[in-house]
């Protein structure tokens, strides 16, 4: 229980409306994106600045009281869940746009500025911010450095640590530190690598210096539609082996194309085995001939139908069954979980097979939307939450489809983070020594294990517990 | 003086051959490709495998015996000085290439494989291996990850970093760690982001999984003649402006045009300002109307001749007035030292015009050549060895330089690193708390500071001779 002086003092350093104790709003902050698991905060403190957000972090460091850094609450594995730690600091109300420069392609934003804002500040000179996740209109910058977002564009623009100059932190003391700057190389350790996906355990990011790119000056998007997710999969690699990088490359298989097209009614044939959304940009110069390219390459793998968007309509039509996918979901189940892994392209048929088997196996209905090119899929389990049997199952499955993922040569989360819910799978990766290293690297940054504990990394007895780690991906 | 009979251990664990004590043999080791400062060992080891790397590493933690790790030998800035440690350890003999994955794109090296090897070895299949700094015939992939390697194609393809997958790092404790893996995102902290640039402080790379790119389809290679160097800085503006990314746009002033013109009489004007490389790649597709774009360009700038290489041999010897500037070096003086800095693209007018101040004021000729489309400068300082004074005045001509580097916004190296050689600059980018923090963070790794000592690091007495640091770049 916190003492009533010290939520006084909290209040009287970010204003009355900036600390919520009361238990019904407290409820908004129960959970995020990941809605399996479930705690609500004691506190949740919204400070108005970088500064105030440092005030903060220096009361509570006095107290040697934990918290939890939270943006927008759009993260999918939980990484905000106030376990062990009975304060919530939110970034979410600092929103200001510090500085725009258009000639280097940067801008140094603070945390609580929402991704899409970051593109609308500079669209008037033809530039933008690469990293596009999902829930692009609503995460903030700050949750995009702890988690290291990614998104569909990330096979040919990469995930948010490629797109991060500089960044403010706030360290657990309550000491602001600044890493990294305006010029791409740095010297000493790659610190702003480092914290970048660090999940909120190394402080509160308060500002971020980010490099731009220039707007594409042109697009093409193509949909093919494929009788099977094999035949799409020799089509991905096919792309990529003749030297055409995509902007995007998704991929969706039958049970989600029925979704979104009893949603949306696109015109999706509901009888195919997958479809692939493939979208070129750069100069338009050369870009249909790419596209060609393209054409020829699904046609090669077995493509029933090509279409290509002739207009920004049609395009924003072909986009629409993408990114309304988890949308539509909502017509065939009350809840659903998107789970995250990663294997080799190649890998991409054996990992649907897995996927399947592993539904049939829990009684469960699983669609998938692969971030095809680059390996990154998303199985969407069903289920309803009223039915405990029902959740049991669908953590099951999830472990499965994660060691399945291993198995094949890949990895437990391709741009979602560990967060709580992939905790207990770190020691199939890594080894005992390698977790233990990571912790000890994680104290030179917060010696009391004060910023966002219980995450990422799982406790003593769940590393005893679980079978013999591979060491592929250790310290 | 190290004990005998460590050294006879040594040599059982690496054969006769592999430990080097003679005086004048360990004469070779005495620099890298920085001569400004030299050291000679007491010891080179020579082990043949990564495990021999591990069981000598073994062998010295027992004595706790510091150690410098080696690749080639061609690092810039005296990382490997044998500083406060007694014996070298070399990884130039691990020279297999362990596995290469067409499909997915990635081959795994020993730590002494020669980086152009990596191409030679998937060329066949139309892969390369991106980063290609000058020295590719001779560096290692072991010192290119040290060091954080650049090279002239960072501008459209990054740095090293950009390309490592996965590590095996020997700990100084001869424990043996693997980071990353054959997948692109890792769960958990980037600890191969942290390793890389780290300048051999962690321990020792042993081995590296590296991600390959296709093979450019088609090039074309433009020279452009300025009659300033402003005026081709406004064309590197300009190119960038326009939406082209060049694989290379590197810039060349008027005192090294007249060393490679006297060289190789390629046909240089020796009455330019500056000249500017650029090289265009990717499918054949829509590559002219770029090269027409970037001579439109330079037109604009006032580009007074414009050629391209109509063929491959005419490309060849483009790029052999730059790959070979420093060659040509040779004619103008016994010696020169390659400073490297970085500024923002749009402030190159500005650094040149304080390096020719600072050539003045030091009585000093220095001749620039620049990875212009990255801002990372390399003005080469002529000199004479044999003349103390003169040694003084590089020295301080380099400090300057630097110094004026940060006071544009920019860095005090763009990708040689700090070595030796800028330890005594740190403190001008990062405040002793910072350092304290970086020094913290490498003790986990090497608790008792024997993994190449005396490096990046400046020692407490010059932290505390330095003026008041900026808190630009920082823990």
């Amino acid at each position: 229980m916190l003492a009533p002086s010290l939520v006084a003092r909290l209040r009287t350093l970010v204003g009355g409306d900036g600390v919520i104790d009361r238990e019904e709003a407290l409820l908004v902050y129960e959970c995020d994106g990941y809605t399996l698991e479930r705690a609500v905060p004691e506190l949740v403190v919204l400070p108005r600045t970088p500064a105030e957000v440092a005030a903060v972090v220096r009361l509570l460091a006095e107290g040697g009281i934990a918290f939890v850094p939270r943006g927008a609450g759009t993260g999918l594995s939980g990484g905000t869940l106030p376990v062990a730690a009975p304060v919530m600091v939110c970034t979410s109300r600092l929103q200001r746009i510090e500085s725009i420069d258009v000639v280097n392609r940067r801008i140094t934003v603070q945390a609580g500025v929402v991704n899409q804002w970051v593109t609308n500040a500079v669209r008037a000179a033809h530039l933008c911010y690469a990293p596009d996740p999902s829930s692009q209109p609503a995460c903030t910058i700050g949750g995009n450095v702890a988690e290291n977002s990614g998104g569909p564009h990330t096979l040919k623009y990469g995930v948010t640590t490629n797109h991060v100059l500089g960044l403010e932190l706030v360290l657990p003391s309550g000491e602001v530190v600044t890493l990294g700057g305006a010029v791409e190389d740095r010297p000493g350790y790659d610190l702003v690598g480092l914290v970048v996906g660090s999940e909120g355990t190394f402080g509160i990011v308060t500002r971020a210096t980010l490099a731009l790119v220039r707007t594409p000056q042109a697009t093409r998007t193509l949909l093919a539609v494929f009788a099977s997710v094999d035949a799409a999969s020799e089509a991905v690699s096919g792309i990529i082996a003749a030297g055409v990088v995509p902007a995007a490359l998704e991929m969706m298989d039958r049970l989600i194309i029925q979704a979104v097209e009893a949603a949306f009614r696109v015109g999706l044939p509901t009888d195919a085995g997958a479809v692939l959304l493939v979208e070129l940009d750069g100069l338009a110069v050369g870009l249909d001939r790419q596209a060609e390219r393209v054409r020829a390459v699904c046609t090669g793998a077995g493509a029933r139908e090509i279409r290509m968007a002739r207009d920004e309509t049609e395009r924003a039509a072909l986009w629409k069954c993408r990114k309304r996918a988890f949308g539509a979901i909502g017509r065939l189940a009350p809840n659903y979980c998107t789970q995250d892994g990663v294997v080799p392209r190649t890998r991409l048929p054996d990992i649907v097979r897995r996927i399947a088997a592993a539904a049939e196996r829990h009684q469960l209905r699983i669609a998938n939307v692969f971030h095809a090119g680059d390996g990154n899929i998303h199985p969407i389990i069903l289920y309803d939450e009223r039915d405990a049997d029902q959740v049991a199952r669908v953590l099951a499955a999830g472990r499965e489809i994660l060691e399945a993922c291993i198995a094949l040569g890949g990895s437990i989360t391709g741009e979602h983070g560990i967060g709580v819910e992939k905790m207990a799978q770190m020691p199939l990766l890594f080894g005992p020594d390698d977790l233990a290293a990571m912790v000890r690297l994680r104290a030179v940054f917060d010696p009391e294990g004060r910023a966002n504990p219980h995450k990422i990394f799982p406790d003593a007895k769940v590393c005893v517990e679980t079978r013999a780690p591979r060491r592929q991906v250790a310290l």
